[in-house]
């Protein structure tokens, strides 16, 4: 009998292992995984952190007992792989808690090694203290809230990196009374995600909220005492605190990939074929640790979202199972809520597109959710990116107190996923009622202003 | 100087004059309206009769000034044309008030007469009595709404056909406190908008509400008292009122147009090109007289809708003016919210694939807004038709207790505008965040169940 060996038991692992063993039940499925979770939602962290969620088992998609009972899928929990001897078809496992070691085949064997955060590698000294955490699994989620929930009301928070994680963080530990600080090494926050007066109106919403925010402020270090880190070291002087939640960063998990020679990308990510094969046979790879193809430049990318590592898991799995599936790449939609603010991208930024090789140009607007006359209407800001030369949609970004920011961004998206142009934006056929949207939304008012230096009549992209 | 004269001042006539006279500054450009309204929503009139509109006035997008002082329009209004000399470029109009009339030249005319009401032909009794309202202007919901406010606190109020409309109008009158009854000659409400499964939803919704929802019940005519109309009979017996609302559907005004010999087409609105261009030179046509391609099956599809109206109004304007612009059609997007319940589709449904020759499937899932361990989480029901020959998407329908229904349903209206497939669907790169979406979206969810049919690779549609 045939044996998959998925290494890793996160969102693109258990979607390719499940997928594999529906499709082709007489395959042997063994899923090895460090923790003692499987399927889990760190993007549920934040959440948990905040009391939202109540129950850590409550980030996983289902309980470990769908997989080995209902799918039949051999799950060896606290697991690691330590080694990969690839032409012979082997594996060493090693039961993390006692030590023992042992071999295990397999003939297929799949890589969601998922990303690992930068924040020890920056800063060594984190081991060090009981207080700095960085949440890169739920058991430091459930590490953090218990010591966040034994500090008093008012104690102090600090949170370095202003990414989106550490902008929910921010808020879920302000709704619990901390006195929040958010630290940025870069000039605003989102960097990298947003452009600048987006992220400026996050900030001033953060402010008003009551949280502090720092930014242009690189940390050089921690202050630790017996055990404890007391402050954050910045270029801007010393932020005092109680507990530190570091956020600076991810990067795919490929030393397991590298040891055995797989093929790593220009991004740094395991590189893979739209099979989601690696450069080695037999070898696939999803998810986190896992670059892909941007659909708008065409270029290579690393987007550690889960959203795509499910989809991975999901083709990677059929291919195993010799049902040809292909994942043709992503647009890069992001999106995120702190506190009632909405924020969502998608595909380029006109800086990302120059870089791309195209010639981008932009509108900017403000508009609203409703009709002009139906109570509740929430104004929303909205820009909308470009080729001049062709009329090719480039990319969105998107801000308001609206769940419906995301959704404009979505149809945005849609139309990228297509190699749409700025016409069919204009064309796009959006329902219209007044408690539900304005009869000339924002994103069709976009495209009649980018339109107004493209003509009126579509050209071929 | 060149003149354009615009028969009807509502969307599709003020887009278009002012598109036209934005473009060519020295086109003189009259717009001649029958009522005392220009640019008016008559969308909005089910919210101004449950006073979540307050003045009349809010249901117009712009005051009158901003034509005729900021646009350089000229606005005649309680004006209307009577006969048209399309060989000698001449239109003879009318006073409504004083019934005075007098020639006007043109050498554009753009029709832009909108839809009526069947009511008055179905049931000619109407204007014998006082209690009897078709919303078929802004005019008729200030009297309708100043009747149903003079009326006590649990008065009955019955409203004839189950349009969205109707639907609509039932929930303002109930909030009003109303006791409302709805009678619909088919057998479910919103009839020819949704299948009947997402129907009887909204029936539950609307009875929950105390609402009550008689279907497969023709009016057969109005019981009429001393000017006041008593009673509906129906052939379920006689339902008796306070006030009547007649929404039983409404049909374009093409009385104009075929007047001067421009061609009708087969959905029996007026005939345009995608220029909106009559079949007589110089005479354009837009908005809710005026049929137009479905982009889905290609056929022609008449849909008196703001939406397109606008667009259509653009598209004339900017062609009128010397700038080409063309208006290749629509896919069909509906939507409106009744209660708590939004309710959406876009395409065809299985029926109508059926119909204009394809061969549809369909799936139905049950699915939720954000992810499953975040509160607030809103159970959604989609439903999406694809082709089984080719995998393209033909169409989707969706209900549930938020605003992102009509927004997932516009993701797919993103899609059929450019003519995609489930495969697009699958990959579009919708954005992840637990507080906003879940990870599998439903719409991703809803292609990986088409997929199985289909296979996991996408072909060419």
């Amino acid at each position: 009998m045939a044996q998959l060996l998925v290494v890793g038991g996160g969102a693109a692992g258990m979607a390719a292992a499940s997928r594999a063993k529906r499709l082709k039940k007489d395959l042997e499925v063994v899923v090895v995984e460090r923790t003692r979770w499987v399927s889990f939602a760190l993007c549920g962290m934040p959440y948990y952190l905040g009391c939202v969620v109540k129950r850590l088992s409550d980030l996983t998609y289902y309980p470990l007992s769908e997989f080995t009972e209902k799918r039949g899928i051999k799950v060896l929990l606290e697991t690691e792989v330590v080694d990969i001897d690839y032409s012979g078809r082997k594996a060493v496992i090693r039961d993390v808690k006692n030590g023992g070691e042992k071999e295990i085949e397999w003939d297929y064997l799949l890589l969601a090694t998922g990303a690992k955060s930068k924040a020890h590698r920056f800063f060594p000294e984190i081991k060090e203290a009981s207080n700095i955490f960085v949440l890169s699994h739920l058991d430091v989620a459930e590490e953090a809230r218990r010591y966040a929930l034994s500090l008093g009301h008012g104690a102090r928070a600090v949170i370095v990196g202003a990414g989106y994680v550490g902008l929910e963080v921010a808020e879920n530990l302000a709704s619990l009374g901390f006195k929040v600080t958010v630290i940025e090494a870069l000039g605003q926050v989102a960097p990298r995600v947003l452009d600048p007066e987006f992220a400026s109106e996050i900030k001033e919403h953060l402010e008003e909220k009551g949280v502090e925010v720092l930014t242009n402020a690189p940390v050089k270090g921690f202050k630790i005492v017996d055990g404890k880190a007391v402050a954050v070291e910045t270029e801007k002087g010393n932020i005092e605190g109680d507990i530190f939640i570091v956020g600076v960063g991810i990067e795919p998990n490929v030393d397991l990939a590298r040891r055995i020679g797989v093929k790593i990308g220009e991004t740094g990510a395991i590189w893979v074929d739209e099979h989601m094969r690696t450069s080695l046979r037999d070898v696939y790879a999803a998810g986190d640790a896992v670059e892909h193809t941007d659909l708008v430049s065409g270029k290579r990318t690393w987007r550690p979202f889960a959203q795509i590592a499910n989809k991975m898991g999901y083709v990677a799995g059929s291919n195993i199972a010799g049902r040809e599936a292909v994942f043709p790449g992503s647009v890069g939609t992001s999106t995120f809520k702190v506190f009632d603010l909405v924020v969502a991208r998608t595909g380029l930024s006109e800086e990302e597109a120059k870089e791309a090789g195209f010639k981008p140009f932009s509108v900017s607007l403000q508009g609203g959710t409703r009709a002009h006359y139906i109570p509740g209407r929430v104004p929303i800001k909205l820009k909308v990116v470009a080729d001049e030369d062709t009329g090719k949609l480039l990319g969105a970004q998107a801000i308001g107190a609206s769940e419906t920011v995301l959704w404009r961004i979505n149809v945005v998206a849609a139309l990228l996923t297509t190699g749409a142009t700025v016409w069919d934006l204009f064309y796009t056929d959006i329902g219209y009622a007044p408690p539900l949207a304005p009869v000339w939304d924002p994103l069709i008012t976009a495209a009649r202003l980018l339109m107004r230096k493209l003509g009126e009549k579509p050209r071929k992209a």
